[in-house]
């Protein structure tokens, strides 16, 4: 058994510090480093990607609303011209401080509010497609399994990487109990750690107690919280002490 | 006897519009294309590099400072860490947008105040140099004839495009009459037409009335005047009836 | 009869210019003057303020989403919190700017995709209420007539200006007509003239022919196309030469 | 005796949190509140000052160049023209947010690489002030004792406080050792104590050893450091143990 680790990185701005990238770099497999419109100055960017390379991790670009003081986490009704253009402009950025490194840009991973609409919004679901494809149809795009996004990724031609949350709760339909509702985000070390071991093997355990499907290819683990690294390995020993290889999904 | 003309364009942002780029595009043999610090939201430059690939015209990344409220015209004294990896994420954000329309950034201008900083200002000519080759050792930049940025992009072995102003006064040393005094910039066809036929030949009339030696591989005409084009065209016509090619450094 | 007539202005950006704030100026009698979140740097905002007293223009504050890049024309699902925070701070902005004028902010006009949004949405349209009512009670508020926003602000005390639109088509339970939707724009002088005057009656003809009630205090007319102040005109100048006096609402 | 105390607040922004503002109020009497154009979002801002009217601390406004990148530390060449506006509109953006927690800004302190180019730039300094005067000339400004600033502010009539800083190594010259170099910083409570001791009795002593005259009104203690909280505490106790009264200049 094999399964990718990704956490998001790259997130610190100018004088703000934000997550202990170094700390969770040494537990992923794959980065998933801000562009610069949600949070990310270059020189940041360029701080991450060395520290990811170091370490064999993968890059991804993490694309976003164009929303600093939002943190991309606001939905904007940009238009699919708009975001396809901001989105490729994005992967690009992000793609020419890997170049300094002696890395590429692997893979995309919508950020925030936009992975949010995109699980449904089908214009910009697709814009985000048209700009990934118009970069590089190599790239994989990870995203939530069944949404509006990656079944559009999959007719487009585009790698496709279903991605679990170790610490989210989810919905008998196998969508994500919403943030604001009590407990719909697991906390402890060993509900992260059983969850993860779960979802490795293709299942998961709702809200309502039963056991439902859930094929993932990559685990989610959440870096600018204060036990990231915690929980990160919580998720990563136990797998790896019954075998299971961590290897991101990146050739 | 062959010459390059240059020309700022992609320096309009989200609502606001600059410059009638495609008619000046229908003239010039290479683009400036913002980048997104000083202009240039995503979308207009892929609107950008669309116009100028229909019309065979190269690709060029201007470079700036973060600075959308100044244009990039205001001296920022940004680290050259900083600058850096600012320069090198426009290139790639530019070239980002490129991929899309099948084309590639073939050189790097850098823009407004830097452009002048760097004529005198090392380390961040140096920043700057430094992100191109990290770019792409490939690419060529354009610069001011003896200035430092050209003298340490040419050891560092990238390709120098020494540019000349057709509409700018020169003074005796070769430097460029600063704009606040009077008669720095030449506003009639005539006069620009001159300016740019001495130019090509290797000459320029001074300030004081001296012919002064001023070797140029490209000629810059602005983009966001009224006249613009017909400046640019002023350039263009006479030389092109003497027999003059006019064709990007850019292969 | 009294009417008043408004427009936005301000909105130019740094080195960007839109719309001719000194044609519309000397036709409107209050200014919706941008606050810097869509458009309008403060040295621009410095400059149409004054421009507007030497009128005996009264000014508004033109309050908007944070979004330069989308000149504030995209939805942004921004918590009540952030909203009233930053429409206090760009209310304040302006009113900064006011004093070296001499002169103060009069009233509040939302700007674009807000105004839109707080015609239905109960949360950002509160939060608009509430960032007035903290800044000055004293203030008026312009808005469309029946909206939450509206009711809101007259709930809360504040005085409110209901607002016509001289170039738009309404629908028969007097709405606008969507702008996607072909003929939603009056573009003649003698349509917008037509429809002002109904206006100023009480009344206006809705797409499908009928005439149905509305009441408005204010006629806006839009600043930013080239023919702005000649459909400025076309609504004024019919109306005093009928004896309507056009008068601010702005004690 | 009497002295103030004053720190750097309300520099997150969005997602970003910076300082323990809840910590470092305790401790002053007077709060520089970050404007926005280097720190702060609108709703940080609200906080902040709620926070220091709880405290009886004042407010001030820590108004600064245009620069969230460079965090306001990156000297911008500025015109005057451009500056002043953005300063009046940053004290005003600041003072609407005072308006709902029912308080008003004070005072002025420039932040960063403008507190420092306006102890010698001239153009700079004076547009700083004019927008004080113009935005309300019954407020104070803070400074460096002997700057090109606090000497223009004083000649418009404007209300001067000498700043000191107890954790910053003086030269015999009156002036700062450049944080670049070695010990240019106090680093330890015994010496941050004395220091602050000494400026509050008139004199400090040099990197020379020698003790100089430093008449100030107010010291500074640095807000975003980790040990910040007990610095502050490490001034203000053994002042006030000896009777010291720490109170605000802002009436």
């Amino acid at each position: 058994m094999r399964i990718d680790l990704n956490a998001d990185v790259g997130e610190s701005f100018g004088r703000w510090r934000l997550g202990d990238d170094e700390a969770i770099l040494d537990v992923v497999t794959s980065a998933n480093v801000a562009c610069g419109f949600h949070a990310g100055d270059p020189l940041t960017l360029s701080r991450t990607v060395a520290s990811a390379v170091e370490r064999g991790v993968s890059i991804g670009a993490q694309v976003s609303y164009r929303d600093l003081a939002g943190f991309g986490r606001r939905f904007l009704d940009a238009s699919a011209d708009e975001l396809s253009a901001d989105v490729l402009y994005q992967i690009g950025g992000l793609d020419g401080i890997c170049r300094r490194i002696g890395t590429r840009v692997g893979y995309v991973k919508p950020h925030g509010a936009l992975y949010n609409a995109i699980v449904h919004h089908e214009a910009q679901a697709s814009a985000v497609v048209a700009a990934v494809v118009a970069y590089d149809p190599g790239l994989a795009v990870v995203g939530l399994p069944g949404s509006v996004f990656l079944q559009l990724a999959e007719a487009a031609g585009l790698r496709v990487i279903r991605e679990g949350f170790a610490d989210r709760r989810y919905l008998p339909d196998g969508t994500l109990q919403p943030r604001r509702e009590e407990g719909s985000v697991l906390t402890t070390a060993a509900e992260v750690s059983d969850q993860a071991s779960r979802l490795t093997r293709g299942t998961v355990v709702a809200a309502d107690g039963s056991q439902i499907p859930m094929s993932v290819d990559s685990i989610c683990v959440h870096g600018d919280t204060e036990q990231a690294h915690e929980l990160a390995l919580a998720v990563r020993e136990p797998l790896e002490a019954e075998g299971v290889e961590f290897r991101s999904f990146v050739p």
